[in-house]
């Protein structure tokens, strides 16, 4: 069973977070809380999305997997104010969820979850650099980087962060020394990137105070906000691109 | 002759009132104030709109007919502040309609009032159940609906009003109970109406405080709303579609 | 050499105030500030842009010339808060314009300045009436006037300035008296524009307080507008259309 009762505005980030890489996604429910993990159809790119009880008002589940679409569910949640309540329930004959808003329920039907991509290994990396950035200072950096390149490299020299991208003619460079950065545990690391993956993740990402970023050489990015007044966590993986030359 | 001035704001809700409906209009003048009556092409849904002269600030008219192009007024109005003033004036002579607002003078033709398609009889319906909401109850539950189906049904069981539409998997149903409601007269009703014009005329309800709305079993919908400042009244009438089962 | 900060938003305007006739501009610098002059590709309108020195918070510049692609420029201040500061470096040795705001810096390729348009002679025209008004009440008027046409004539009659444009079936007539001017200084003129040109610098008019126009008979316009709080100038000059008639 799964009954629960959330803020609007934490359940859409909550789903944005998850429908920017994926379409649909099985959420495994526990008695602790929400958990997904998916991969996006062309395998560059792993969400790990955990939202604990405490981010409900309410929260009643036993162990479960609800296979669902994000879309809808995104489309759903459009008719609903941010300062509004959700509840959610399942409807375990019917095998349909049920959210409910101010007087309105929409009746969705799940998702086989068998149906769904198979949640991938989070593999465990070892990334030497740690940056904790502000949301919109990465966000703006990534809006122009897209002006000249569908690439973008990240990297730390010495105490600095930088962000490059490189066109035929063109180049931004980002470049945050310690005190513009909230943290930086440095170390030698620089990485390329696709700016589709890293924009579509920045529409998240500028939302928060605080994003950390961990990144080695060559090697794929792990970056991490917090969600839902801190009772929640999004983790995106990113492979990095090997650069031709 | 037809000389007045009402602010901005009134004239362009009316407008928009009757041009949710129908592109031109055949407005009958009188010393006492304007109205329209007209259908849709399709023949599916009719508005009669009521402006007084009390809602002018000033008028001064004969008895007559005009006949406007709304798309027209529409685009001359994004022109006005919603604060200022307008002025509508005839020129018998011309035929034109001379719409003046801040030393901007449009001066538009008049069409043809028998090139119009005539006016309809407004039926006399016995809708056994009335309902009052809050406009922005009834928006609400159309966009969700839209979500799943292209009609949907209102009616009324025992003393709550519902709205449902299903679509081939999901569904959505808003039931208001009277403490949700500004008012309600239960009687059994429940119809099925097209989504594409509660859809048209939301925009419109969406913006007032009280919407009456009149329903019977399998009957046409009445729906109804005060404008400029309780000066004008605005009513819709809906076909209802016969279910195919 | 140059180097110079600014503020993003007066530059933002600066820029824009060409780009609305012209792609690339050659812009001039010297000691004292920055210049361009700029045809458009159907040699209908010219733009002359001053903008001194003082309108930046530091600057140092030597003689020279900066081949600008426009587009490109508008695009990467996009990711500039208005609020905040601009600097611009010439790179001499790789023939780049680096753009610096807030950690980010953006290195433009310059064009070769002979590749672009040369730069017009602007003509002495003698026009007799000279009219002031707010930016806001002639944006309303060439917004009114594309209802109705794509031409629009402006003139003065008496110690009234107009502006008008005729549909085959409608008309759009401002009509503005000196009391409804800034200023006026009268004089018989009368010429027919595109309403095309006039829309597209009316996003830089509708901005300023004031707005000089200068008129003749079936002549050139020319209209002015202060920018950068009264450091820079932009002015237009725009052919007159003769009419057929």
């Amino acid at each position: 069973m799964f009954k629960a009762v959330i803020g609007a505005e934490k359940l859409k980030d909550s789903i944005e977070s998850i429908s920017t890489l994926v379409d649909e996604a099985k959420f495994k429910i526990t008695p602790e809380g929400i958990s997904v993990r998916a991969v996006d159809p062309a395998n560059v790119a792993m969400v790990s999305f955990d939202l604990a009880k405490d981010a409900f008002d309410s929260f009643e589940a036993t162990d479960g997997e609800l296979g669902i679409d994000l879309t809808k569910l995104n489309g759903v949640m459009e008719t609903a104010d941010k300062s509004e309540n959700i509840e959610l329930e399942l409807d375990e004959t019917a095998h349909k969820l049920v959210v409910r808003m101010r007087g309105l329920a929409y009746t969705m039907s799940l998702l086989d979850p068998s149906s769904i991509r198979k949640e991938p290994k989070v593999p465990t990396l070892d990334l030497p650099a740690r940056i904790v950035i502000r949301g919109e200072d990465i966000k703006r950096a990534i809006k122009a980087a897209e002006k000249v390149s569908d690439y973008m490299s990240m990297g730390v020299k010495g105490d600095v962060f930088f962000m490059e991208a490189e066109g035929d003619t063109d180049k931004v460079r980002v470049e945050l020394a310690k005190d513009q950065l909230i943290d930086i545990q440095p170390a030698e690391a620089k990485s390329l990137f696709s700016l589709d993956y890293l924009s579509d993740m920045s529409k998240i990402l500028g939302k928060a105070n605080e994003v950390t970023i961990d990144l080695g050489k060559d090697y794929p990015l792990k970056i991490k906000v917090k969600i839902a007044e801190g009772h929640g966590e999004v983790s995106y993986m990113l492979a990095p691109r090997v650069e031709s030359e």
